[in-house]
């Protein structure tokens, strides 16, 4: 059971450090047992605060407990924490864990670091610092459970329960054992429990899958995560060219990765570029540079919308009734076309809707298109009545809604299939993107309808 | 490596099952190894195709395949396939993803499967199915590996050998073996290697963690998944009042449930309700459905914009280039607070943002928005200035903008975390619904400021 559903949650970090024995930082581990709980009060240390802590606590305990923290919070702590105790608890963690917060330092601040961890282990991490950000590479872990193909069940466990000794702890390496030849080479794949279980003297060639799923190491990271989550893999090889196996990319990196994705697609989304770092940790400074790029480039595109109304200011002038719905139609116009964009991009990005689907797309929303339009033109109808503006200018917005529904969700579809096809992340259309795009189309829609459909406006 | 890195993809599913030969299955199954893929194939045959499929495949071939299959298609595939054969593949498939794919069929179709299936497997079918849909106890897997607390590390592995064989493959289960107690209460955990690795004689009570984090079986199944994600879990423990172990909730599962929210997320937040099916199984009525009660509520909503715009049409008749910057200012009120409700909505989703941050976020965001307000003043000044309407129209268009902004900033922090204090979902505040939001009360704000400035409008 959780000790936090039975303990009370009134120590705090503080106090704990101010009591200056490592039987309070043990207590407050047990009591404080949410990740974010802990990362939060962690943030809230001092400098000379976060130094005692380290002191306080074994490596062993402080590599597990960073293992679950915000990454940022991991950082900032190393960066007080003196040289020798912080190579210490990196060369605890996982080298995934390690390298990952290894590149959230300058080169400055990372090489003393390296520097002071064992000689092995270091070289495993200056190795995956080599590979780009944003590869399935940079986020594997090195060290996986080989054996040689030829042996039997028993001699494999001799061989694991040898590496073992030497590794570091992760239930998501051990589940597998990766069968290679003496060059490295990947030929199978089979799980710790089902060696264990099996004859001691089956060959292990007889236990092995060795219809093994891999990518390569240069793979982006979000398609080998994506590859990991629809598999239902606990972690999957990367192999080089020549099908040496470098390492794995473990389900909990994975989950990271689509997360992470999923965040950049949401922020990308509401029309901001991604912060890239937690959102409480964001100074508005740094907020504000993430939303100003967009919010000018959608000002400076909606400013046409000033010259569409600009060229029909004589409209305009001899019936001004045609402005009450101009809020209500391009609002609608962007509505729909918001609620396309969103549902396509995610379903993109989900890898269930490809380039290929593109005829079943637009086919599918443009009959969805119509049959909104049929709505939106009731309601307007009905709208434009009880503001009592008269026959002619109920049908004119009445048609109008038709139209722009139409039009917003034909550019709604193409427009994210059309950037996918130039290889552009579609996530970059937002729906402020879309609702700018219709605004001043949907104007122009609206005055054309009006000066076809109503009298006084056909000598203009 | 993966077959499908060497193999062509030149075999497709219609060929493969027209040629009978269950070695041409095996053979499409090696070539097309993509689950997607594979979904989209299985879709296009007829049901004659299906049941012919059913029949050529070795039902544990088929338990595997569809281990990985889109849940509807393999649904869709189970309604056709005779019943005998359908309830022998649900046999072989895991407990939770079995009662995942019994969950989407009606209690029509439902229980004759659920009848043919051997009584065991049925009845502990039948007891998941019981939890409701969205707690953590309805996607557990009931079969987890126990030992008593007392045995030794030898006697621990007889016993979870005795267990393995009557169990249902699955590598995520068996990465952990949980002590329990005669009543089935849990005392702890650890990892099959730790157990494999141990001396043979050391008691398992000196090998497991007893400060197990766990869920209770009616846990919120987001708040479940949230748990394994945060402490990178491969299985989650579930346990009922007593402390007893019901079953296990497992990574990939919980992979699952944060990917369904985020999708449901985003297209709550695009202002659509949520499909709650794949993108492309979604018929363009069930679209509509989803898309138009909130295009109607947010039709409503901005259909006051008409009225504030009546209200001042004096106003607008007096100074009709007031019109031409209703758009620009409107769309930004909008663009500024989806940028706000997306960033935060999607913090708090992931938890990095919770009620009690309010503080922070509050003067987080009105102090970005003072940096966008200036800089959006700047820049609507140059605009109108551009367009050629005057000083005094300028300044008014510059000081709404720096209102708007100010005002769509707060709106837009406020609501989602009032909403959150409400305990209703904060991911129902779309684009959408702040833009609607903003659209009315930014008019009151343009159309007061242009009162108190413009010369012209004094006497109105």
């Amino acid at each position: 059971m959780s000790p936090s559903t039975i303990g009370s949650q009134t120590l705090d970090l503080h106090q704990a450090i101010a009591i200056g024995n490592p039987k309070a930082i043990d207590l407050w581990l047990d009591v404080v047992d949410d990740p974010r709980l802990r990362s939060d009060q962690l943030t809230d240390l001092t400098p000379a605060e976060v130094v005692r802590l380290g002191e306080l606590m074994p490596v062993a305990v402080a590599a597990d407990v960073m293992d679950t923290l915000d990454l940022h919070v991991v950082v900032d702590a190393l960066r007080v924490i003196p040289t020798p105790r912080a190579a210490a608890v990196l060369d605890a963690l996982e080298s995934d864990r390690a390298a990952e917060i290894l590149r959230e330092l300058t080169p400055a601040e990372r090489e003393p670091l390296v520097a002071a961890i064992p000689a092995e282990h270091a070289a495993v991490l200056r190795g995956l610092l080599t590979w780009p950000d944003e590869s399935a590479a940079a986020h594997m872990v090195p060290e996986v459970l080989t054996v040689g193909g030829t042996v039997t069940a028993a001699e494999a466990i001799r061989q694991v329960r040898e590496h073992s000794a030497k590794m570091r702890q992760d239930a998501h390496i051990g589940a597998y054992v990766f069968s290679v030849d003496d060059e490295r080479r990947l030929h199978g794949v089979v799980s710790f429990r089902e060696l264990v279980l099996a004859d001691a003297d089956t060959p292990v060639a007889h236990l092995v899958e060795s219809d093994v799923i891999t990518v390569g190491p240069l793979t982006d990271q979000e398609e080998a995560a994506r590859v990991v989550v629809a598999h239902r893999l606990l972690a999957i090889p990367v192999v080089d060219d020549d099908g040496r196996l470098l390492g794995v990319l473990t389900s909990d990196d994975a989950n990271d990765i689509a997360q992470e994705e999923a965040t950049e697609d949401a922020e990308l989304q509401g029309g901001s570029q991604p912060l890239e770092i937690p959102y409480l940790r964001a100074s508005p400074f740094l907020l504000w540079r993430k939303r100003i790029i967009w919010l000018l480039v959608l000002f400076v595109a909606a400013a046409y919308t000033g010259t569409v109304m600009q060229a029909f200011e004589d409209e305009l002038e001899a019936v001004v009734v045609l402005a009450f719905f101009i809020p209500l139609l391009i609002g609608t116009g962007g509505n729909t076309g918001t609620q396309i964009t969103t549902t396509l991009i995610r379903a993109m990005s989900t890898d269930n809707v490809r380039l290929r689907d593109v005829g079943r797309v637009l086919r599918k929303e443009m009959a969805t298109g119509a049959l909104v339009a049929a709505a939106m033109a009731a309601a307007g109808l009905l709208r434009a009545w009880t503001l009592g503006v008269g026959g002619p200018v109920m049908v004119t917005v009445s048609v109008a809604l038709v139209a722009i529904v139409l039009w917003s969700s034909l550019i709604a579809s193409v427009i994210p299939l059309l950037l996918k096809k130039l290889r552009v992340d579609p996530a970059v259309v937002s729906g402020p993107m879309i609702s700018t795009i219709v605004d001043g189309t949907g104007l122009i829609i609206y005055f054309t309808t009006a000066k076809l459909l109503l009298p006084e406006l056909a000598g203009l």
